[in-house]
C-alpha cells in the first residue's frame, strides 16, 4: 500500500479486509460522510472503483455485476436515506444469492435524532434481506476495538460468501474531522478463512435416492432460473436419457435437445383430463425461481408423491405444496450419482411429453406464419436472426415471459431478476453486468421498467456493445394477459399506466445512439444495424400496439391448444 | 357508496377508515397484487387517486402533496420490492412529521420465501422510520377479525395524524382471487376518534419561564424550517421588540425587518474573538431543522446556559449541546404569553447584531457590483428580479444553502426536503406539492439532485404553471465548498460525480418547455419569458462555471468579512 488513505485505523480495516475476501470492485456513490471510505477505497490500488450518483441503481448494477464476477462487490454510500435506496437491489441479491458487501457511512450513534442532517437510525435498515448486518465501533484506539471489529468484519464476510451467499450490510460511523490521510506501516488486517468440504452424499444416501426413484414410474426435473453449468447440464441429460423429463426455461440456460425447453408452449396445452398423464410422481427441483405459473399451477393442482428439493436454506420452501426431501449438497454431482446407479426405464412419461412437445412445436410455427405486429411478433422476428452472441437481460415482467415462447440460438446465455421479479432495476443490472461479460449484452424490457430505471444508464461504464431493446406498448402490457384487471375499468390508469413517452430523449441524454421502428419492416431492418460494431451504446425502441398484443398472445395460447 | 368495490371486506374497512381519518388523495402505483386496494380506491369516490409508477417518485410526491393540503394521504404499491422504494421519503416524512398512509399489498404469509414471485418478508421493512405499523388479518369471516382490524387500523390512523404526525406503514396481505367486485350494504367502519385539548402552560410555568428569561440578558430565537406561521411572526415580533435575537432562515418563512433573515451572511463574519458579543445566555430552538452549519457551529463552540426547546417528542434533541428544558405545547401560544408578561429589557445584544446585520448587508450588496457568472450570481440575479408570487422548493443541497444568502419578496413560500437532507426527491416533493399549491411552484435544484429525481416529473400531474430552474455545474457544486474534498484528488470522480450531461432529454420526455442559459444575460433574458403563463410546465437549464463557482462562493465569505 503506498498511496495515503484515511486515517482512521477502522476503515482502513474495512478496506483491507474487503481485500482479502475478494472483492474487486467497490460502486461508490458520492457523498460527505463517507468520504474516509472513498479516499480509502479509491488510494488502496487494488479495487476497480465505480461511481455511480443514484444509489437504487447502484446497488443494482453491483448486482449484475457480482453475478456476472462471482465475487463479492462493494458498495459505499453516505448516510442518511442514501443507503436506502439500496433496499430494493438488496432484496433482488438475497433471493438471488449474489454477495454484495453494503457499507453505509454513519455518523455516530450519539448524532441521530439530533436534528442535524442526513441521519436516520441506519442500523437495521435492511432487516428482513440481508444475511448479515454490524455496525463498527468508532475507532477508540484501545486494542480491543480492533480485536473486536476484526471479529465481526471476518464474521460478516463469512456470510456474505458462504454456503449461501448474499448481502451484507456494514454500516460505519464516523467522527469529523473525515478528510484526513495516512500511510501505514503496520501488517495488514487478518482474515480469517472457513475451510469446508464440498457436502457430498454417502453411497448409502445415493442408493436411498435411487431406490425411491426406481418406486415410481413418472419423474420430472424442473429446472428455473441458472447460469450456465455444464456439470448440471451433464447430469440433467444422464437422467433424460434414462427416461426422466426434464423441464427447462429460456432462463435455465440449459440448452439440450433432450429437455422440454419451453414449457409453456407445451404445459399450456394440456386440459384438466390430461393432466393425469402429464404430471410426476416424483418431482425434482433446485434452489432457483421457476418462471412458469403454468406449470407451477399443474403440479400444485395434482401434487407429485414425492418432491425432492436442492437447498441451502434452512428454512422450507415448499413450492409445490408436496415437499417431502430436501437435498443439502452439490446438485449436480449428487444428480450425476443418481443418474449413474438407476437403471434404465420405461419411457412412457417421457414419451408423452416428447409427442406433445413436437406437436406444440409444429403449431407454435403454424401460428406465427401469418401474425401481425405485435410484443409476439417482434420476439418471433428476434428469435429467427441470426443474432451475434450475446448475453440477454430480460426486463420484468412482459419481455421476460415472451422469450419463454421460443427456440433461441445456443450462443447466448439469460438472466432477468427472478430473486423478487420487480421492474425496478432491470436496466441497472445489465449495465452493470456489461461492465464485466465477456460477451455483448443486450437488454430486451418494457417501457415502463425502462422508465423506472432510466438511471441504470448515467455513469460512465456503458460499454460501445451494449444495446437496449425497449418493448414500447404504452404501458404495463403485462395486465392485457391476466384475467383480472383485463375486464375492470381501471386498468388503463392504474394497473396499465398508460402513458405516451419515448425513451429518445433518455437516450439522448446518457449518449446512446437511438433507433425507432414501428412496425415489422422496420424492426427486421434496423436489427442489422443495432447489433454491428459501433463505438457508442445504442438503443432501439419497438413500438408495438397495446390492445393488439394483448389479444394476440391469448389467441397463440388458444391456438396452440387446436381451439382456433 | 354506489359503485362496486373490491369484494374483501379488510380492504372495504381499510378504505373507509382512509376516508373517515381525512385521506382524500391517493397516490397509487400500479401492480396487480394491489388489485383490490386499487379497484377499491378508484371506486369509492370519495379519494383523487393519482398514478405514479415509480414508488420512490409516488412516495416523495406524496410527501409534497401531504405537507401542501395538511393533511394524510395514502400510497398504496404492490408486493415485493415495490415498497421498498418507498422508504427514502418516509424517511424524510418521519423527520418532517409529515402524515402519510403507506398500503403495501402482500402475499399471504404462507406465501413468503416460496420461490415465488415478489414475495419478501414486508412486515418490518420500514422500522426506523415509522411512527406506526401493522399487518392486517386475512379477511377470515370471523367477527372478531373484523373486530381486531377495526381496531388496530384505528390505532395505526391515530398515530399518522396524533400529536407527531408521520407516516404509518398497514401491509395488507391478500389471497387470490383479487378482482372481485361487490357492492356493500352494510354500515361503514366504525372510526375511533381521539379527543385531545390544545396543550397549554400554567400560569405559574409562563411565570417560571419569563423569570427565567428575564436572569439573563441575551436570549436569542434560532428558527428552522418552518411553514408559514402568522402566529409565530407576531409572538416573534413580540419577543424581538422586547429586545430578544430572533435568527431566521429564508426556510423559516418568516418575513419581519425585526429578525436577522440571513443568519449566514451574518454569522459568517464572526470572529473566534467576537464569538463572546453574539453567542446568547438563553437560546430558544424548535422541533425544526436548522440549516446553518454556520450557527450551529458557533452556539456548540460558545454554549448557551439555558435552552429550552419546543418539542413534543420523547427522546431528547439535543442538537447544541445545551439543552436545559424541553417545553411541550404551541410554541406560538407560550411565547407570545412570555412576550407579554417580559418587561422590556437592555437592548445591547440585539444592537451588536443588528449593527453587524447592516454592515454585512453592505458588503453583501458591493460584492456583487460586479461578479463573475457563477452560481452565486444566478441567485442574486433571481432575488433582484421582480418574480411572481411563488412556492419556491429548494433542492439539496446547493441551491438550499445558495437561496440563504439573499433577500427575497414577501410573496414566496419555502420549502425544501430537510428532515433527512437527502437529494433523492426534491423533484417528486416539488410535484406533489404543485398538484395542491394555490400559488405556481417553482423548483430550484442541482443538477445531480435533478437528474437523481427525473422520475418526478413522470406522470400526468404537473400543473402548465409548475417551472424547474436545474442549476448545472456539471457535478455536486457542494464539494467544492467542503475544506475536505476541495483539496482531494478523488474529488471530481467521487465526490462530485462530474458529468456532462444536460437535462433537455428528460425535458423533452415528460413534456417540459425546455430552454438553456450560459451567462447573466441569456439568464436575465430567459427568465420573463420563464415564468409567463403558459401551456405548458417548463424547465430551464442554467449553466454556471463548476470550479469558479466554488472560487467565488468562498472569495465571498472572506468579502464579507473584508479580508479582501
Amino acid at each position: 500500500m503506498s498511496k495515503p488513505i484515511s486515517d482512521k485505523p477502522i476503515v482502513k480495516a474495512l478496506v483491507e479486509l474487503c481485500h482479502l475476501h475478494g472483492v474487486e470492485q467497490v460502486v461508490i456513490s458520492p457523498g460527505s460522510r463517507n468520504a474516509p471510505l472513498i479516499i480509502s477505497f479509491a488510494g488502496y490500488e487494488k479495487f476497480e472503483c465505480l461511481s455511480i450518483v443514484d444509489e437504487r441503481s447502484a446497488a443494482y448494477f453491483a448486482l449484475g455485476l457480482a453475478r456476472e464476477t462471482k465475487k463479492p462487490v462493494a458498495i459505499v454510500c453516505t448516510s442518511g436515506t442514501a443507503g436506502l435506496n439500496y433496499a430494493p437491489a438488496l432484496a433482488e441479491a438475497y433471493y438471488q444469492q449474489v454477495p454484495l458487501v453494503v457499507i453505509t457511512a454513519d455518523r455516530p450513534k450519539e448524532w441521530i435524532n439530533q436534528a442535524d442532517g442526513q441521519a436516520i437510525e441506519q442500523p437495521g435498515i435492511f432487516n428482513n434481506f440481508i444475511r448479515h448486518q454490524c455496525t463498527l465501533p468508532l475507532s477508540g484506539g484501545h486494542k480491543d476495538d480492533e480485536w473486536y471489529m476484526n471479529r465481526i468484519l471476518n464474521e460478516a464476510f463469512q456470510k456474505c460468501t458462504g454456503t449461501i451467499p448474499g448481502p451484507i450490510h456494514i454500516n460505519v460511523p464516523m467522527r469529523e474531522p473525515l478528510y484526513g490521510k495516512t500511510v501505514y506501516s503496520d501488517s495488514p488486517a487478518r482474515k480469517i478463512e472457513v475451510l469446508t468440504g464440498d457436502s457430498q452424499l454417502s453411497a448409502d444416501a445415493i442408493s436411498l435416492l435411487t431406490n425411491e426413484l426406481m418406486r415410481y414410474e413418472r419423474v420430472m426435473v424442473l429446472t428455473g432460473a441458472l447460469h450456465h453449468d455444464p456439470a448440471l447440464k451433464q447430469a440433467l441429460e444422464a437422467l433424460a436419457a434414462k427416461g426422466v423429463v426434464v423441464l427447462t426455461e429460456t432462463l435455465s440456460n440449459l440448452n439440450s435437445e433432450r429437455f422440454i425447453q419451453n414449457m409453456d408452449r407445451v404445459v399450456s396445452t394440456i386440459s384438466e383430463d390430461e393432466q393425469l398423464f402429464f404430471s410426476p410422481d416424483i418431482l425434482i427441483t433446485l434452489d432457483v425461481p421457476v418462471l412458469s405459473k403454468m406449470v407451477k399451477k399443474i403440479l400444485r393442482q395434482r401434487k407429485p408423491h414425492i418432491h425432492w428439493h436442492f437447498t441451502n436454506q434452512t428454512y422450507v420452501t415448499d413450492t409445490y405444496q408436496s415437499l417431502t426431501r430436501m437435498i443439502k449438497g452439490n446438485a449436480p454431482v449428487i444428480l450425476q450419482q443418481v443418474a449413474d446407479q438407476m437403471p434404465p426405464r420405461e419411457k412412457r412419461f417421457h414419451d408423452t411429453w416428447n409427442k406433445r412437445t413436437l406437436q406444440s412445436t409444429e403449431r407454435h410455427h403454424q401460428y406465427f406464419e401469418k401474425l401481425a405486429w405485435s410484443d409476439l411478433k417482434m420476439f418471433n422476428l428476434l428469435s429467427r436472426q441470426p443474432l451475434p452472441a450475446m448475453q440477454i437481460h430480460l426486463g420484468n415482467s412482459t419481455p421476460v415471459r415472451y422469450a419463454q415462447l421460443f427456440s433461441w440460438s445456443d450462443s447466448h446465455q439469460w438472466y432477468a431478476n427472478r430473486g423478487t421479479s420487480g421492474i425496478d432495476g432491470c436496466v441497472s443490472t445489465a449495465a452493470g453486468a456489461a461492465h464485466a461479460a465477456q460477451l455483448p449484452v443486450l437488454l430486451i424490457v418494457g417501457d415502463l421498467s425502462f422508465l423506472y430505471d432510466s438511471n441504470g444508464l448515467w455513469h460512465k461504464y456503458l460499454p460501445p456493445n451494449f444495446r437496449v431493446m425497449v418493448v414500447n406498448n404504452g404501458g404495463g402490457g403485462i395486465f392485457r394477459f391476466i384475467p383480472g384487471p383485463a375486464e375492470t375499468e381501471e386498468l388503463e390508469q392504474f394497473f396499465e399506466a398508460n402513458h405516451s413517452h419515448d425513451c429518445r430523449g433518455i437516450a439522448d441524454t446518457f449518449g446512446l445512439d437511438y433507433t425507432a421502428c414501428h412496425n415489422e419492416e422496420e424492426f427486421t431492418a434496423g436489427l442489422e444495424n443495432f447489433f454491428a460494431p459501433s463505438n457508442k451504446p445504442a438503443l432501439m425502441e419497438v413500438f408495438t400496439p397495446n390492445v393488439e398484443s394483448g389479444k394476440l398472445l391469448k389467441k397463440y395460447f388458444k391456438f396452440l391448444r387446436n381451439e382456433l
